[in-house]
């Protein structure tokens, strides 16, 4: 039985939707997942997509509820604000180091003229 | 009747837990956490939280919802990982940028002292 099967005390069919994306050792995975979307959502996210990009699917689904168990107010946006944040100090400095690089420039450009004038 | 009790059909109690977030004129909102999360779950994960963190965590999770029917592969997962590719290009610019400054202050340094020598 996979993880979801086991955790709704129900038979594993053969044809499990959830079966190639749960695997029995790992209960945590899907404990997260039926907690923030319960099993149904779940089941009909993954149904709804092609084959081919159900894994991608559960696992973007799982880190998003994990994010949400783990931080029941923010989820996942937290990390998006934190990152938003990163991105606008590393851009910050960017502009600085840009500034500095001009000024250097500008300042070896004149010692240079000063030593052909010489 | 608040967006998420015109949604369920249902009247709008007094203590609704959706009303506060979920105003009549913004249907959509409501739409889209239904649709992904469904009302039970969202209602009990606002009850569980103090009344004063309710409201940030409602837009948390519409956030996460509309990312989800928007991109029902990567949701907002997929906003994440262009964050972190963007932060890894801006971190490699400062890297060349701080390259690009340690090399125009030595040869600013050269210059100096080749001006001094004359």
């Amino acid at each position: 039985r996979c993880a979801a099967c086991r955790h709704l005390r129900r038979r594993c069919p053969s044809d499990c939707i959830f079966a190639p994306y749960f695997p029995a050792n790992d209960p945590h995975r899907f404990a997260c997942v039926h907690k923030i979307y319960g099993s149904s959502k779940v089941g009909n996210m993954l149904q709804d997509l092609p084959v081919e990009l159900r894994a991608e699917a559960a696992d973007a689904i799982c880190i998003e509820a994990e994010c949400r168990v783990q931080d029941p107010v923010y989820g996942c946006v937290r990390m998006i604000s934190l990152l938003q944040q990163q991105i606008h100090n590393a851009e910050s400095q960017l502009v600085k180091a840009r500034a500095e690089i001009a000024v250097l420039g500008s300042h070896a450009q004149e010692l240079r003229h000063h030593v052909q004038d010489i």
